[in-house]
């Protein structure tokens, strides 16, 4: 090997080592930036809490169940603490997907039924939140956690804009496709609110049921469950059968005369005892 | 420098490039190390669901409601696609939660009820998941996705270690501090478990009730609704005031004599008609 040569090769030698060395440094900036990358995503990752229902979110779920099975009663607001879960159970997917089930369920016992041609079999379902919905309302009510103040709840009402439960109008038009005789019955005023909640229910597709019954004013002061045992009282008076009772408070499916069978829709906004 | 030198230096260099070479590798070894690891719980993570309500949850939870709500009636086994979530319910402390808030409601009521010297005052509590919990048994039972076994549940039963729901035993010893009679009622059968109930009961800490009973001969055959009217029945006109009925099943808590007030804990696992 000649002197020339050999000093190349060092400078060659030399020059590679440089390379080296750089790439070294860079790899080890890689690894910093990576393992800096995997800090910040297990950081990110641990404020998403898997198990929500251990926290406020618990008593939230005790708290529903609780108004739903009837074990809390007469309440006046829904406690400050539920307001995200109510919020997020009403607003987030999973009061559609409860009201699903049930209305199921409901076709399903209702497809049992041998409906008879003389036209008094028949069913009865609450107005609001059962046909229709005022959650729109109530998320202006903190979901409930406000109290209930009428002087807001009427102008809402004579809007006649409460949307129709899509679930719910299935079910409506499904009874009297069967051949059912559906009564609407609800606690709304006859006196202030016969014309308009006729125009809502109808503007929402709530069309071809048999009557829709208001209180009217030998009611008043009536407690819901004795407003309502008196009047399905009276229809079956009248000789109606009543198979099935629908509605979103214990005190529309307490009482008298209930129908073969009553079923609960889920309500966490408001209690009407 | 000399030709020694420079072959040394040649030596040197080339020994300094082989370790640099083998730096490089370990550090891309390194690299590909940190990558699988931050692969492997990137799709770890993926799988821990911030919304568990949107997937199958969602099912569990409408199911769950439907069922304390009495909607989904005369069920025989719980569905296969709610086995986790009802698992998780019964063993993630949401349960006890749930519990919780409906005996702090019971007391509520229990603490408004002025309690007579006449020692006439009575409660009824369920015994199996009132009282005493199955869940451990119901546990190899898949939580109630398997259909109930009675050649299983016997011998279960027989071993008298079903422990108590605490916070069902704390409202028991709190009833009858405040004067109250506790009658506890159960569907087990009176001939077979009479004697093993009561050492269950006694070795769980439920001392002092008025009477445990269970189902005689003269009931067998008839629902659970009608047997426990007639029991209640019975009661009342030994003359006891019923203030409260407390059980799991709605069985428990229908039909005749019910008492001023009932209130449904919640069971997701099975269901007596």
């Amino acid at each position: 090997m000649c002197r020339q040569s050999i000093y190349y090769y060092i400078c060659i030698s030399q020059r590679k080592m440089v390379l080296q060395r750089s790439m070294v440094q860079r790899v080890v900036e890689g690894i910093t930036f990576l393992f800096e990358l995997l800090v910040k995503f297990v950081l990110s990752v641990q404020k998403v809490d898997p198990h929500p229902e251990n926290k406020d979110d618990g008593y939230g779920l005790s708290w529903r169940l609780a108004v739903e099975t009837n074990n809390v009663r007469g309440w006046k607001t829904v406690p400050p603490k539920c307001y995200k879960h109510v919020e997020e159970y009403m607003t987030g997917g999973q009061y559609e997907v409860d009201l699903k089930l049930i209305v199921d369920q409901i076709l399903g016992y209702a497809s049992q039924i041998s409906v008879s041609s003389d036209g008094f079999d028949a069913w009865i379902l609450d107005v609001d939140d059962t046909c229709i919905s005022n959650i729109s309302y109530y998320k202006a009510m903190r979901f409930g956690c406000d109290p209930f103040d009428s002087s807001k709840f009427k102008p809402w009402i004579m809007k006649g804009m409460c949307p129709a439960n899509p679930v719910v109008l299935g079910l409506f038009n499904k009874l009297i496709e069967r051949g059912f005789k559906v009564f609407l019955l609800t606690g709304r005023d006859q006196a202030t609110h016969l014309k308009i909640t006729t125009h809502n229910l109808h503007n929402q597709g709530f069309i071809g049921y048999q009557r829709l019954i208001l209180r009217g004013a030998e009611y008043k002061g009536l407690s819901a469950v004795r407003y309502k045992s008196r009047i399905r009282k009276e229809l079956e008076g009248e000789g109606y059968r009543i198979w099935g009772n629908v509605g979103d408070q214990w005190s529309d499916l307490q009482g008298d005369c209930l129908g073969q069978r009553t079923f609960k829709l889920p309500n966490p906004m408001y209690c009407i005892s």
